[in-house]
Protein backbone atom coordinates (compact mmCIF):
# COMPACT_ATOMS: atom_id res chain seq x y z
CA UNK A 1 0.00 0.00 0.00
CA UNK A 2 1.58 3.69 -0.77
CA UNK A 3 1.11 5.52 2.67
CA UNK A 4 1.30 8.84 3.51
CA UNK A 5 2.94 10.76 6.52
CA UNK A 6 2.66 14.82 6.87
CA UNK A 7 4.53 15.41 10.18
CA UNK A 8 7.57 13.02 10.83
CA UNK A 9 8.04 13.38 14.92
CA UNK A 10 7.69 10.66 17.09
CA UNK A 11 4.29 9.42 15.95
CA UNK A 12 4.45 9.83 12.39
CA UNK A 13 8.28 9.03 12.25
CA UNK A 14 7.33 5.17 14.26
CA UNK A 15 4.54 4.70 11.94
CA UNK A 16 6.25 5.35 9.24
CA UNK A 17 9.43 3.04 10.56
CA UNK A 18 6.72 -0.05 11.73
CA UNK A 19 4.95 0.44 8.16
CA UNK A 20 7.70 0.18 6.18
CA UNK A 21 9.50 -2.87 7.86
CA UNK A 22 5.75 -4.19 6.83
CA UNK A 23 6.26 -4.04 3.11
CA UNK A 24 4.29 -0.47 2.51
CA UNK A 25 5.77 2.13 0.41
CA UNK A 26 5.87 5.32 3.29
CA UNK A 27 6.50 8.57 1.65
CA UNK A 28 6.99 11.60 4.51
CA UNK A 29 6.24 15.51 4.66
CA UNK A 30 8.08 17.59 7.09
CA UNK A 31 8.21 21.96 6.81
CA UNK A 32 11.85 21.38 8.16
CA UNK A 33 14.04 19.75 5.11
CA UNK A 34 16.87 18.89 8.08
CA UNK A 35 13.81 16.51 9.34
CA UNK A 36 13.08 14.87 5.59
CA UNK A 37 17.08 14.63 4.97
CA UNK A 38 17.40 12.47 7.97
CA UNK A 39 14.18 10.76 7.94
CA UNK A 40 15.53 9.08 4.57
CA UNK A 41 19.27 9.09 5.73
CA UNK A 42 17.79 6.53 9.05
CA UNK A 43 15.89 4.64 6.33
CA UNK A 44 12.48 5.58 8.26
CA UNK A 45 11.03 6.64 4.89
CA UNK A 46 11.56 5.56 1.44
CA UNK A 47 11.06 8.99 0.25
CA UNK A 48 10.82 12.47 2.36
CA UNK A 49 10.44 16.46 1.38
CA UNK A 50 8.35 19.65 2.28
CA UNK A 51 6.29 19.67 -0.55
CA UNK A 52 2.82 18.25 0.24
CA UNK A 53 2.18 17.23 -3.56
CA UNK A 54 4.29 14.06 -2.76
CA UNK A 55 0.87 12.95 -1.03
CA UNK A 56 -0.60 12.40 -4.53
CA UNK A 57 0.77 8.80 -4.91
CA UNK A 58 -0.60 7.94 -1.24
CA UNK A 59 -3.64 5.75 -0.81
CA UNK A 60 -3.84 6.36 3.27
CA UNK A 61 -2.57 9.69 4.60
CA UNK A 62 -2.10 10.03 8.10
CA UNK A 63 -1.85 13.36 9.70
CA UNK A 64 0.86 13.16 12.53
CA UNK A 65 1.04 17.18 13.05
CA UNK A 66 0.18 19.02 16.46
CA UNK A 67 -3.25 19.24 16.52
CA UNK A 68 -2.93 23.33 16.70
CA UNK A 69 -1.61 23.14 12.54
CA UNK A 70 -4.06 20.50 11.63
CA UNK A 71 -6.39 22.44 10.33
CA UNK A 72 -3.62 24.63 7.98
CA UNK A 73 -2.19 21.80 7.04
CA UNK A 74 -5.22 19.96 5.84
CA UNK A 75 -6.11 23.17 3.87
CA UNK A 76 -3.05 22.65 1.87
CA UNK A 77 -3.04 19.19 1.51
CA UNK A 78 -6.43 18.70 0.25
CA UNK A 79 -5.94 19.94 -3.00
CA UNK A 80 -3.01 17.09 -3.53
CA UNK A 81 -4.58 14.36 -2.77
CA UNK A 82 -6.04 11.84 -5.10
CA UNK A 83 -9.85 10.95 -4.91
CA UNK A 84 -10.66 7.66 -2.59
CA UNK A 85 -7.63 8.70 -0.65
CA UNK A 86 -8.40 7.81 3.28
CA UNK A 87 -7.62 10.39 5.58
CA UNK A 88 -6.69 9.77 9.22
CA UNK A 89 -5.03 11.66 11.87
CA UNK A 90 -3.48 11.18 15.56
CA UNK A 91 -4.44 13.42 17.11
CA UNK A 92 -5.30 12.98 21.16
CA UNK A 93 -8.94 14.48 20.66
CA UNK A 94 -11.15 13.34 18.33
CA UNK A 95 -14.46 15.21 18.11
CA UNK A 96 -13.06 18.85 17.07
CA UNK A 97 -10.80 17.34 14.44
CA UNK A 98 -13.28 14.97 13.29
CA UNK A 99 -15.24 17.88 12.27
CA UNK A 100 -12.89 20.11 11.23
CA UNK A 101 -11.47 17.16 8.89
CA UNK A 102 -14.67 16.10 7.80
CA UNK A 103 -15.37 19.70 6.37
CA UNK A 104 -12.48 19.77 4.04
CA UNK A 105 -12.03 16.18 2.86
CA UNK A 106 -14.07 12.82 3.08
CA UNK A 107 -13.42 9.71 3.64
CA UNK A 108 -11.81 11.19 6.97
CA UNK A 109 -11.23 8.13 9.95
CA UNK A 110 -10.40 9.58 12.92
CA UNK A 111 -7.90 7.75 15.17
CA UNK A 112 -5.54 8.08 18.20
CA UNK A 113 -2.90 5.48 18.65
CA UNK A 114 -2.15 5.77 22.34
CA UNK A 115 1.36 5.24 23.12
CA UNK A 116 4.43 7.48 23.48
CA UNK A 117 7.40 8.56 25.36
CA UNK A 118 8.37 11.12 27.34
CA UNK A 119 10.74 12.43 24.41
CA UNK A 120 9.19 13.90 20.95
CA UNK A 121 10.66 14.42 17.41
CA UNK A 122 11.96 12.08 15.16
CA UNK A 123 15.22 11.20 16.91
CA UNK A 124 12.66 9.94 19.51
CA UNK A 125 10.67 7.67 17.15
CA UNK A 126 11.41 3.56 17.43
CA UNK A 127 9.80 0.54 16.36
CA UNK A 128 7.10 -1.16 17.12
CA UNK A 129 5.86 1.80 19.94
CA UNK A 130 2.15 0.69 19.01
CA UNK A 131 2.14 -3.10 19.65
CA UNK A 132 -0.08 -4.06 22.42
CA UNK A 133 -1.49 -0.12 23.24
CA UNK A 134 -4.72 0.63 22.52
CA UNK A 135 -5.18 2.08 19.00
CA UNK A 136 -8.80 4.02 18.72
CA UNK A 137 -10.82 4.28 15.91
CA UNK A 138 -13.40 6.87 15.96
CA UNK A 139 -15.57 6.64 12.37
CA UNK A 140 -18.80 8.50 12.47
CA UNK A 141 -22.19 7.38 10.74
CA UNK A 142 -20.96 9.14 7.28
CA UNK A 143 -17.16 7.09 7.29
CA UNK A 144 -17.36 4.20 4.59
CA UNK A 145 -17.26 1.03 6.19
CA UNK A 146 -14.54 0.22 4.49
CA UNK A 147 -12.32 2.83 5.02
CA UNK A 148 -12.35 1.98 8.96
CA UNK A 149 -11.67 -0.97 7.79
CA UNK A 150 -8.42 0.00 5.80
CA UNK A 151 -7.16 2.02 8.75
CA UNK A 152 -8.05 -0.59 11.20
CA UNK A 153 -5.84 -3.06 9.03
CA UNK A 154 -3.51 -1.16 9.27
CA UNK A 155 -3.66 -0.21 12.95
CA UNK A 156 -3.47 -4.30 13.69
CA UNK A 157 -0.61 -4.98 11.77
CA UNK A 158 1.34 -2.63 14.03
CA UNK A 159 0.10 -5.12 16.84
CA UNK A 160 -2.23 -2.58 18.54
CA UNK A 161 -5.53 -3.65 19.97
CA UNK A 162 -8.12 -1.41 17.99
CA UNK A 163 -11.01 -0.07 19.49
CA UNK A 164 -13.51 1.68 17.77
CA UNK A 165 -16.30 4.35 19.51
CA UNK A 166 -17.68 7.77 19.19
CA UNK A 167 -15.43 10.76 18.62
CA UNK A 168 -17.49 12.47 21.58
CA UNK A 169 -17.21 8.79 23.53
CA UNK A 170 -13.27 9.20 22.91
CA UNK A 171 -12.84 12.56 24.27
CA UNK A 172 -15.01 11.70 27.62
CA UNK A 173 -12.87 8.74 28.12
CA UNK A 174 -9.60 10.99 27.71
CA UNK A 175 -10.61 13.65 29.40
CA UNK A 176 -10.78 11.27 32.04
CA UNK A 177 -8.11 9.44 32.26
CA UNK A 178 -5.58 11.70 30.71
CA UNK A 179 -6.37 14.87 30.59
CA UNK A 180 -7.78 15.20 34.31
CA UNK A 181 -4.50 13.94 35.65
CA UNK A 182 -2.10 16.10 33.57
CA UNK A 183 -4.42 19.35 35.45
CA UNK A 184 -4.58 17.48 38.80
CA UNK A 185 -0.95 16.98 38.88
CA UNK A 186 -0.13 20.28 37.74
CA UNK A 187 -2.23 21.74 40.18
CA UNK A 188 -0.07 19.67 42.65
CA UNK A 189 3.40 21.47 41.98
CA UNK A 190 1.45 24.62 41.67
CA UNK A 191 -0.02 24.40 45.23
CA UNK A 192 3.05 23.32 46.14
CA UNK A 193 5.60 25.88 45.33
CA UNK A 194 2.82 28.02 47.07
CA UNK A 195 4.16 27.17 50.43
CA UNK A 196 5.04 30.43 52.05
CA UNK A 197 7.89 29.89 53.99
CA UNK A 198 11.14 29.03 52.31
CA UNK A 199 12.63 26.59 54.79
CA UNK A 200 9.58 23.99 54.59
CA UNK A 201 9.41 24.55 51.00
CA UNK A 202 13.26 23.84 50.46
CA UNK A 203 12.78 20.57 53.22
CA UNK A 204 9.35 19.52 51.08
CA UNK A 205 12.01 19.61 48.05
CA UNK A 206 14.51 17.80 49.51
CA UNK A 207 12.25 15.05 50.96
CA UNK A 208 10.33 14.68 48.15
CA UNK A 209 10.17 10.92 46.83
CA UNK A 210 8.74 8.44 44.55
CA UNK A 211 5.26 9.02 45.43
CA UNK A 212 5.62 12.70 44.45
CA UNK A 213 7.75 11.89 41.44
CA UNK A 214 5.09 9.66 40.62
CA UNK A 215 1.89 11.96 41.17
CA UNK A 216 3.36 15.08 39.90
CA UNK A 217 5.22 13.45 36.75
CA UNK A 218 2.65 14.39 33.99
CA UNK A 219 1.88 17.76 35.27
CA UNK A 220 5.31 18.96 35.15
CA UNK A 221 5.13 17.16 31.35
CA UNK A 222 5.06 19.14 28.06
CA UNK A 223 2.84 21.73 28.28
CA UNK A 224 2.39 22.19 24.60
CA UNK A 225 0.43 18.97 25.21
CA UNK A 226 -1.67 20.17 28.69
CA UNK A 227 -2.53 23.41 26.71
CA UNK A 228 -4.01 21.42 23.42
CA UNK A 229 -5.93 18.68 25.84
CA UNK A 230 -6.96 22.02 27.85
CA UNK A 231 -8.17 23.90 24.32
CA UNK A 232 -9.50 21.05 22.26
CA UNK A 233 -11.62 19.16 24.78
CA UNK A 234 -12.64 21.74 27.02
CA UNK A 235 -16.09 20.56 27.76
CA UNK A 236 -15.25 17.05 28.82
CA UNK A 237 -12.37 18.10 30.82
CA UNK A 238 -14.28 21.00 32.65
CA UNK A 239 -17.04 18.36 33.16
CA UNK A 240 -13.97 15.73 34.97
CA UNK A 241 -12.67 18.87 36.75
CA UNK A 242 -16.07 19.47 37.96
CA UNK A 243 -16.50 15.82 39.79
CA UNK A 244 -12.89 16.26 40.97
CA UNK A 245 -13.50 19.04 42.93
CA UNK A 246 -16.62 17.77 44.29
CA UNK A 247 -14.74 14.96 45.46
CA UNK A 248 -12.06 17.01 46.95
CA UNK A 249 -14.14 19.21 48.63
CA UNK A 250 -15.89 16.24 50.19
CA UNK A 251 -12.34 15.23 51.49
CA UNK A 252 -11.45 18.32 52.92
CA UNK A 253 -14.61 18.22 54.79
CA UNK A 254 -13.60 14.94 55.79
CA UNK A 255 -10.30 15.86 56.70
CA UNK A 256 -11.87 18.92 58.85
CA UNK A 257 -14.78 17.14 60.73
CA UNK A 258 -11.93 14.30 61.80
CA UNK A 259 -14.02 11.68 59.93
CA UNK A 260 -11.80 8.98 59.93
CA UNK A 261 -14.04 6.50 58.95
CA UNK A 262 -15.23 8.40 56.02
CA UNK A 263 -11.46 8.79 54.76
CA UNK A 264 -11.28 4.80 55.40
CA UNK A 265 -14.28 4.13 53.30
CA UNK A 266 -12.84 6.42 50.39
CA UNK A 267 -9.48 4.65 50.78
CA UNK A 268 -10.56 1.15 50.85
CA UNK A 269 -12.64 1.73 47.91
CA UNK A 270 -10.30 3.73 45.28
CA UNK A 271 -7.44 1.06 46.33
CA UNK A 272 -10.12 -1.42 45.30
CA UNK A 273 -11.19 0.28 42.17
CA UNK A 274 -7.61 1.48 40.77
CA UNK A 275 -7.16 -1.98 39.48
CA UNK A 276 -9.88 -1.44 36.86
CA UNK A 277 -7.32 0.83 34.76
CA UNK A 278 -4.43 -0.98 34.88
CA UNK B 1 25.89 -1.23 70.67
CA UNK B 2 22.59 -3.35 72.25
CA UNK B 3 19.53 -2.59 69.86
CA UNK B 4 15.86 -3.14 70.55
CA UNK B 5 13.41 -3.19 67.69
CA UNK B 6 9.50 -3.36 69.00
CA UNK B 7 7.49 -3.97 65.55
CA UNK B 8 9.03 -6.22 63.25
CA UNK B 9 7.52 -5.13 59.75
CA UNK B 10 9.01 -3.38 56.77
CA UNK B 11 10.94 -0.58 58.53
CA UNK B 12 11.66 -2.48 61.79
CA UNK B 13 13.03 -5.93 59.61
CA UNK B 14 15.15 -3.50 57.38
CA UNK B 15 16.51 -1.72 60.49
CA UNK B 16 17.79 -5.00 62.15
CA UNK B 17 19.18 -6.43 59.00
CA UNK B 18 21.14 -3.34 58.29
CA UNK B 19 22.44 -3.04 62.18
CA UNK B 20 22.83 -6.82 63.29
CA UNK B 21 25.50 -6.96 59.76
CA UNK B 22 26.97 -3.70 61.23
CA UNK B 23 27.62 -5.72 64.31
CA UNK B 24 25.39 -4.74 66.75
CA UNK B 25 23.19 -7.12 69.31
CA UNK B 26 19.77 -6.84 68.26
CA UNK B 27 17.20 -8.06 69.65
CA UNK B 28 13.22 -7.76 68.00
CA UNK B 29 9.76 -7.78 69.71
CA UNK B 30 6.52 -8.61 67.86
CA UNK B 31 3.58 -9.02 68.97
CA UNK B 32 3.10 -12.35 66.82
CA UNK B 33 5.15 -15.25 67.95
CA UNK B 34 5.48 -16.45 64.77
CA UNK B 35 6.81 -13.45 63.27
CA UNK B 36 9.46 -13.75 66.38
CA UNK B 37 10.42 -16.99 65.06
CA UNK B 38 10.47 -15.96 61.64
CA UNK B 39 12.77 -13.05 62.53
CA UNK B 40 14.73 -15.24 64.56
CA UNK B 41 14.83 -18.15 61.42
CA UNK B 42 15.89 -15.50 58.91
CA UNK B 43 18.91 -14.61 60.86
CA UNK B 44 17.05 -11.00 60.88
CA UNK B 45 17.84 -10.75 64.88
CA UNK B 46 20.13 -12.25 67.35
CA UNK B 47 16.96 -12.70 69.54
CA UNK B 48 13.13 -11.97 69.43
CA UNK B 49 10.46 -12.74 71.44
CA UNK B 50 7.03 -10.83 72.44
CA UNK B 51 7.64 -10.31 75.65
CA UNK B 52 9.12 -5.96 76.02
CA UNK B 53 10.87 -7.04 79.30
CA UNK B 54 13.49 -8.14 76.72
CA UNK B 55 14.11 -4.65 76.05
CA UNK B 56 16.05 -3.44 79.70
CA UNK B 57 19.31 -4.74 77.83
CA UNK B 58 18.93 -2.11 74.69
CA UNK B 59 21.24 1.09 74.77
CA UNK B 60 18.50 2.62 71.94
CA UNK B 61 14.94 1.36 71.46
CA UNK B 62 13.66 1.92 67.67
CA UNK B 63 10.28 1.92 67.81
CA UNK B 64 8.22 0.39 64.79
CA UNK B 65 5.02 -0.26 65.29
CA UNK B 66 2.03 1.52 63.44
CA UNK B 67 1.21 5.00 64.50
CA UNK B 68 -2.02 3.48 66.00
CA UNK B 69 -0.85 1.32 68.79
CA UNK B 70 2.33 3.32 69.48
CA UNK B 71 0.91 5.10 72.50
CA UNK B 72 -0.14 1.51 73.69
CA UNK B 73 3.07 0.61 73.07
CA UNK B 74 5.02 3.03 74.79
CA UNK B 75 3.02 3.00 78.00
CA UNK B 76 3.81 -0.88 78.09
CA UNK B 77 7.54 -0.36 77.25
CA UNK B 78 8.98 2.41 79.61
CA UNK B 79 8.94 -0.01 82.96
CA UNK B 80 10.97 -2.21 81.52
CA UNK B 81 13.57 0.46 79.97
CA UNK B 82 17.22 1.20 81.46
CA UNK B 83 17.98 4.41 82.55
CA UNK B 84 19.80 6.52 79.72
CA UNK B 85 17.76 4.41 77.35
CA UNK B 86 17.44 6.39 74.16
CA UNK B 87 13.78 5.81 72.87
CA UNK B 88 13.62 6.44 69.04
CA UNK B 89 10.43 5.84 66.70
CA UNK B 90 10.28 5.51 62.68
CA UNK B 91 6.70 7.34 62.44
CA UNK B 92 5.57 9.31 59.80
CA UNK B 93 4.30 12.04 61.17
CA UNK B 94 6.56 13.77 64.05
CA UNK B 95 5.04 16.68 66.34
CA UNK B 96 1.86 14.50 67.81
CA UNK B 97 4.37 11.14 68.16
CA UNK B 98 7.42 12.92 69.82
CA UNK B 99 4.97 14.96 72.03
CA UNK B 100 2.96 11.14 73.01
CA UNK B 101 6.94 9.93 73.77
CA UNK B 102 8.10 12.69 75.16
CA UNK B 103 5.55 12.16 77.92
CA UNK B 104 6.39 8.77 78.98
CA UNK B 105 10.30 8.83 78.50
CA UNK B 106 13.09 11.01 78.43
CA UNK B 107 15.38 10.48 76.07
CA UNK B 108 13.25 10.80 73.22
CA UNK B 109 14.59 11.37 69.72
CA UNK B 110 11.57 11.26 67.13
CA UNK B 111 12.65 9.76 63.51
CA UNK B 112 11.14 9.38 59.95
CA UNK B 113 13.57 7.18 57.68
CA UNK B 114 11.77 8.23 54.37
CA UNK B 115 12.21 4.82 52.49
CA UNK B 116 9.61 2.23 51.77
CA UNK B 117 8.67 -0.27 49.79
CA UNK B 118 4.77 -1.23 47.76
CA UNK B 119 5.23 -3.94 50.38
CA UNK B 120 4.81 -4.36 54.31
CA UNK B 121 5.32 -6.54 56.93
CA UNK B 122 8.43 -8.56 57.77
CA UNK B 123 8.83 -10.89 54.49
CA UNK B 124 9.30 -7.57 52.81
CA UNK B 125 12.43 -6.26 55.42
CA UNK B 126 15.42 -6.06 53.23
CA UNK B 127 19.14 -4.83 53.57
CA UNK B 128 20.36 -1.63 52.28
CA UNK B 129 16.60 -0.39 52.05
CA UNK B 130 18.10 3.20 54.02
CA UNK B 131 20.74 3.74 51.51
CA UNK B 132 20.72 7.02 49.82
CA UNK B 133 17.66 8.28 51.59
CA UNK B 134 16.86 10.86 53.52
CA UNK B 135 16.66 10.15 57.57
CA UNK B 136 15.07 12.94 59.38
CA UNK B 137 15.68 13.39 63.10
CA UNK B 138 13.48 15.59 64.87
CA UNK B 139 14.93 17.11 68.28
CA UNK B 140 13.10 19.80 69.93
CA UNK B 141 14.91 21.88 72.23
CA UNK B 142 14.88 19.62 75.48
CA UNK B 143 16.41 16.60 73.35
CA UNK B 144 19.88 15.92 74.96
CA UNK B 145 22.49 16.33 72.13
CA UNK B 146 24.38 12.85 72.66
CA UNK B 147 21.20 11.20 72.14
CA UNK B 148 20.57 13.01 68.31
CA UNK B 149 24.14 12.59 67.92
CA UNK B 150 23.81 8.59 68.65
CA UNK B 151 21.00 8.16 66.56
CA UNK B 152 21.83 9.95 63.66
CA UNK B 153 25.27 7.98 63.90
CA UNK B 154 23.25 5.10 63.31
CA UNK B 155 21.27 6.66 60.43
CA UNK B 156 24.07 7.62 58.81
CA UNK B 157 25.82 3.69 59.48
CA UNK B 158 23.09 2.83 56.84
CA UNK B 159 24.16 5.46 55.04
CA UNK B 160 21.12 7.29 55.04
CA UNK B 161 21.16 11.12 54.61
CA UNK B 162 20.57 12.29 58.43
CA UNK B 163 18.46 15.43 58.09
CA UNK B 164 17.44 17.70 61.36
CA UNK B 165 14.61 19.70 61.43
CA UNK B 166 12.00 20.22 64.27
CA UNK B 167 8.90 18.17 64.59
CA UNK B 168 6.15 20.67 62.93
CA UNK B 169 8.83 21.73 60.20
CA UNK B 170 9.05 17.74 59.20
CA UNK B 171 5.13 17.52 59.51
CA UNK B 172 4.35 20.50 56.91
CA UNK B 173 6.80 19.02 54.46
CA UNK B 174 5.73 15.98 54.15
CA UNK B 175 2.07 16.81 54.04
CA UNK B 176 3.46 18.55 50.89
CA UNK B 177 5.27 16.03 49.28
CA UNK B 178 3.42 12.85 50.77
CA UNK B 179 0.20 13.20 52.38
CA UNK B 180 -1.08 15.59 50.03
CA UNK B 181 -0.06 13.73 46.97
CA UNK B 182 -1.87 10.67 48.64
CA UNK B 183 -5.27 12.97 48.91
CA UNK B 184 -5.34 14.55 45.54
CA UNK B 185 -4.51 11.04 44.39
CA UNK B 186 -6.99 9.10 45.92
CA UNK B 187 -9.86 11.90 44.45
CA UNK B 188 -8.55 11.21 40.95
CA UNK B 189 -9.87 7.63 41.32
CA UNK B 190 -12.97 8.55 43.10
CA UNK B 191 -14.30 11.15 40.83
CA UNK B 192 -13.15 8.89 37.69
CA UNK B 193 -15.54 6.49 39.08
CA UNK B 194 -18.30 8.93 39.10
CA UNK B 195 -18.48 9.02 35.36
CA UNK B 196 -22.04 8.53 34.66
CA UNK B 197 -22.39 6.44 31.83
CA UNK B 198 -21.08 2.42 32.47
CA UNK B 199 -19.71 2.74 28.41
CA UNK B 200 -17.62 5.61 29.28
CA UNK B 201 -16.49 4.43 32.21
CA UNK B 202 -15.19 1.13 30.67
CA UNK B 203 -14.07 3.28 27.63
CA UNK B 204 -11.64 5.28 30.17
CA UNK B 205 -10.65 1.67 31.82
CA UNK B 206 -9.70 -0.02 29.01
CA UNK B 207 -7.04 3.54 27.59
CA UNK B 208 -6.07 4.04 30.93
CA UNK B 209 -2.11 4.07 30.53
CA UNK B 210 1.09 5.18 32.06
CA UNK B 211 -0.25 8.96 32.81
CA UNK B 212 -3.20 7.37 35.04
CA UNK B 213 -1.29 4.40 36.46
CA UNK B 214 1.22 6.84 37.68
CA UNK B 215 -0.78 9.85 39.21
CA UNK B 216 -3.39 7.42 40.56
CA UNK B 217 -0.91 5.10 42.48
CA UNK B 218 -0.64 6.40 45.96
CA UNK B 219 -4.05 7.18 46.21
CA UNK B 220 -4.87 3.39 45.38
CA UNK B 221 -2.11 2.11 48.24
CA UNK B 222 -2.73 1.13 51.76
CA UNK B 223 -5.50 2.81 53.03
CA UNK B 224 -3.66 2.88 56.48
CA UNK B 225 -1.24 4.69 55.71
CA UNK B 226 -3.67 7.44 54.11
CA UNK B 227 -5.51 7.25 57.05
CA UNK B 228 -2.71 7.41 59.59
CA UNK B 229 -1.50 10.52 57.65
CA UNK B 230 -5.14 12.41 57.51
CA UNK B 231 -5.37 11.84 61.11
CA UNK B 232 -1.92 12.63 62.56
CA UNK B 233 -1.12 14.96 60.43
CA UNK B 234 -4.42 16.72 60.19
CA UNK B 235 -3.93 20.51 60.42
CA UNK B 236 -0.62 20.30 58.03
CA UNK B 237 -2.65 18.36 55.41
CA UNK B 238 -5.57 20.78 55.45
CA UNK B 239 -3.48 23.51 55.22
CA UNK B 240 -1.96 21.86 52.16
CA UNK B 241 -5.21 20.76 50.75
CA UNK B 242 -6.69 24.18 50.77
CA UNK B 243 -3.91 25.29 49.32
CA UNK B 244 -4.28 23.24 46.64
CA UNK B 245 -8.03 23.30 45.86
CA UNK B 246 -7.60 27.28 45.38
CA UNK B 247 -4.74 26.15 42.52
CA UNK B 248 -7.71 23.73 41.48
CA UNK B 249 -10.20 26.50 41.57
CA UNK B 250 -8.49 28.51 39.58
CA UNK B 251 -7.33 25.80 36.95
CA UNK B 252 -10.67 25.71 36.52
CA UNK B 253 -12.14 28.92 35.80
CA UNK B 254 -9.03 29.07 33.49
CA UNK B 255 -10.61 26.60 31.24
CA UNK B 256 -13.84 27.74 31.88
CA UNK B 257 -12.97 31.44 30.10
CA UNK B 258 -10.62 29.82 27.29
CA UNK B 259 -7.45 31.85 29.27
CA UNK B 260 -4.93 29.35 27.06
CA UNK B 261 -2.29 31.85 28.06
CA UNK B 262 -2.73 31.72 31.92
CA UNK B 263 -2.91 27.46 31.37
CA UNK B 264 -0.02 28.18 29.44
CA UNK B 265 2.17 29.86 31.95
CA UNK B 266 0.93 27.47 34.16
CA UNK B 267 2.20 24.41 33.02
CA UNK B 268 5.28 25.88 31.91
CA UNK B 269 5.83 26.91 35.59
CA UNK B 270 5.23 23.41 36.71
CA UNK B 271 7.19 21.28 34.13
CA UNK B 272 10.32 24.02 35.44
CA UNK B 273 9.70 23.94 39.07
CA UNK B 274 9.34 19.43 39.09
CA UNK B 275 13.00 19.08 38.82
CA UNK B 276 13.53 21.08 41.95
CA UNK B 277 11.51 18.05 43.96
CA UNK B 278 13.76 15.15 41.84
Amino acid sequence: MKIGIVGLGLIGGSLAIDLRRLGHWVVGVSRRPETCQRAIALGIVDDAGSALSSMAAAEVVFLCTPLGVMEATVQALVPHLSPHTILTDVGSVKQPIVDMLTCYWTPVVGGHPMAGTADSGLEAAQADLFAQRPYVLTPTPATPADAVETVADLARSLQSQVVCCSPQEHDQAVAWISHLPVMVSACLIQSCMAEPHAAILRLAQQLASSGFRDTSRVGGGNPELGIMMARYNQSALLEALTHYRASLDQLIQQVNQSDWGAIATLLEQTQGDRPSFL
